[in-house]
C-alpha cells in the first residue's frame, strides 16, 4: 500500500506518495498563502495531493491514509489543532477539513515528531525502536519514537523539547519564560551572541564579514568563522555546544533513547558540530559506564517530512 | 495470585507479600547490614521474604514473582546491578543469586520506579496511564509510568530525572555537572539555603531554631518557618517551589504526563508545599489552554517501595 504524506509550514506545502519503506515516489510543493485562511489552505493541501497521487501513477484505491505534519499539534481529545502560530490557525478542524476533499482516514502530527518518524523509518535512525529528532532550527522542536512508535504523550504536549528549561533565570524566551533551551541551542541564539559581539567589536572579523550589517548575521556566518580558527567566533560555537549539550544530556536522563538525530540548519554544520558534541556529551552523562545514547546527524533532509507525515498511518496499520 | 516485594536501601530492607491490587497482606523489615557484602545482603533479603510469606499464611507456590526495588538501577543487558553507590555494591548478579533462594521470576528496578509504579496502582495515580514519580529527599529520583508499564529506557537509565541540568553553570552537583536540578528541588537544597541563611544572619530566627548549631538544619526547619511567616525562609521556600516548578515544566514537556505525583520528605509540607506549586506551574507551561499534568502528593508513604517492586511481576503477567 500507500500513503500521502502532507508537510505545511508558513511559506511551503509540500506533498508526497510515500511507499512503505519510506521512499517518496512523487512529490510537489506549492505556495501555502495562509493570508487566504485556512478552508482555503487545506483546499490547495488536497489538491496537491491528489495532483502528486496523479503524477505517480497510481489511484486512491492505493492510498491507506493522508498523513499532515504542521509546525503545532493536534489536541487528542478533539482531533483539531487548537493554534498554529506560523498558519495563523486557530480551532481548526483539519482532520475533518481534509477528509471531506480525501475521503481516507487522516493523521496529523507536530513537523518535528514527522521528520524524527521519517529519520527512524527511512533515515538515520532507521531500526532504532526509541530515538529522539532533534531541529536545531530558529527554535529547536523534538520528535520522540519510543519503541517504535510516535511519542506525544496523553495531551499531545510531550514535543515541547525546545522550552526545556536548562538556564533558570537565563535569556527570555517567546514563550514567556526565561532560560528555555532553544535560547542556547538554536540557529537563533547563534545569531544573537553573532549580533552581541559584532556589536562589541565592530572592527573584528564578524562584524567585518557582514560589512557592519549587524542583520545580515546568520548561525552560517559564525560557525563558517569559528570553523576558520576565529577566537571569538570559536567561543561563541563552544558555548553554544556546552547548552546544547547539557538538553541533549537531559534527554538522555529523561528518555534514554538509543540515537539522538541532530537536523535543522546547524546540523549542516556537519563534522564540526557531531565532533564537538562528541566530545562534551560524555562529559556530561550520569551513568558514565553504561552504554548511552549516540548522536547522529540527520540525513534526510527537506524531504523528511513529507515522509514522516505519511507513516503516520502506516504506524497505525 | 500474590507477588513479593523488597525494597532494599542502605540502612534498612523491607519485603511484603501484595495481592494483585497492591494491597500489603504482611510485611517486616531488618536492617540491611551492607558491610557484610551483597551475598549476605541478599540472602537476608530472601529470609525476610520466605519469613513474611509465611507470616501472611501463604505458600510459595501461591507467589508469581519476586520484585526488588534498589536504589540504583539494573543493567538490563546483563541483568545485573552495575553499582549501586548506597549499597556498596559492584556489578552484582542481584537476580541469579535471589533465584538461587527462593526459585521465582524475579524483578529489579529502581526505588523511585517502584514506588511511582505503586503509586499508580494503588496510590493516587491509580488508574491513570502516564505519571511520573518524583522523591523530594535526600536527593531527587523519578519514577516513569507510561502508558500503563513502567519506562526505564533502553539502556536503563531514563530515570535520573534529577540529574537533569536545569541551572546550567550552577551549583555543583555530587555528579560532577553543575545545575542539577536535584540540587534545587531536593530537602538538600532546602538545607543548603537555610545554612547559608543562618551563617549570614547568626540571630535570625533560623539560627535560633536550631540553638545556633547548622548542622541541625533541616528541610523541615526551614519550611516549618516559612509556614510561620518568617520572610528570610518563605524567600527560600518560594525560590525552592520556582526551582522545582521549572523541572516540573520539563516533565510536562517532555513526557506529558497525566499526574505528576510528589513523594520523599518534602512532600511532607503538604498542602503548604502543594498549593505553592498549582499557583506557579501553569505561568511556567507552554500550551496554556490545553490540559496537562494535574500535580498531586503522594498517598502510599514508606510502603510504597514494597508494592510498587511487587508489582513489577504483575506487569509482565
Amino acid at each position: 500500500m500507500l500513503y500521502i504524506g502532507i508537510d505545511v509550514g508558513g511559506t511551503t506545502a509540500k506533498a508526497g506518495v510515500v511507499d512503505e519503506s519510506g521512499n517518496i515516489l512523487c512529490k510537489s510543493s506549492c505556495p501555502t498563502g495562509i493570508e487566504r485562511g485556512h478552508e482555503a489552505v487545506i483546499h490547495d493541501m488536497a489538491q496537491l495531493a491528489l495532483s502528486v497521487l496523479g503524477g505517480s501513477g497510481h489511484a486512491l484505491n492505493e492510498i491507506c491514509s493522508v498523513g499532515i505534519g504542521i509546525p503545532g499539534i493536534q489536541d487528542p481529545r478533539t482531533g483539531r489543532v487548537p493554534f498554529c502560530t506560523n498558519l495563523g490557525w486557530h480551532d481548526v478542524p483539519l482532520v475533518e477539513l481534509m477528509q471531506k476533499e480525501i475521503d481516507k482516514p487522516v493523521y496529523v502530527t507536530n513537523d518535528a515528531t514527522a521528520a524524527g518518524l521519517a529519520e527512524s523509518i527511512a533515515g538515520v535512525s532507521s531500526g532504532v525502536r526509541s530515538s529522539v529528532f532533534v531541529t536545531l532550527g530558529t527554535g529547536v522542536g523534538g520528535g520522540v519514537v519510543l519503541d517504535g512508535k510516535v511519542f506525544v504523550g496523553p495531551h499531545g504536549v510531550a514535543t515541547e523539547i525546545g522550552h526545556m528549561i536548562t538556564v533558570a533565570g537565563g535569556e527570555l524566551c517567546t514563550c514567556g519564560n526565561r532560560g528555555c533551551w532553544e535560547r542556547y541551542a538554536s540557529a537563533s541564539a547563534l545569531i544573537r551572541e553573532g549580533r552581541r559581539l559584532a556589536m562589541s567589536q565592530p572592527n573584528g572579523a564578524l562584524a567585518s564579514a557582514v560589512d557592519g550589517d549587524l542583520a545580515k548575521i546568520e548561525a552560517r556566518t559564525v560557525i563558517d568563522l569559528a570553523k576558520q580558527g576565529d577566537p571569538h567566533c570559536s567561543e561563541i560555537f563552544d558555548n553554544y555546544i556546552h547548552h546544547l549539550c547539557v538538553g541533549l544530556v537531559n534527554l538522555i536522563n529523561l528518555y534514554d533513547p538509543e540515537i539522538i538525530v541532530l537536523g535543522g540548519g546547524v546540523s549542516h554544520a556537519g563534522a564540526f558540530l557531531l565532533d564537538k558534541v562528541n566530545a562534551l556529551l560524555p562529559k556530561l552523562v550520569f551513568y558514565k559506564a553504561m552504554p548511552y545514547a549516540r548522536v547522529e546527524l540527520a540525513k534526510l533532509g527537506n524531504d523528511a517530512g513529507i515522509i514522516g507525515a505519511a507513516m503516520l498511518g502506516r504506524q497505525e496499520d
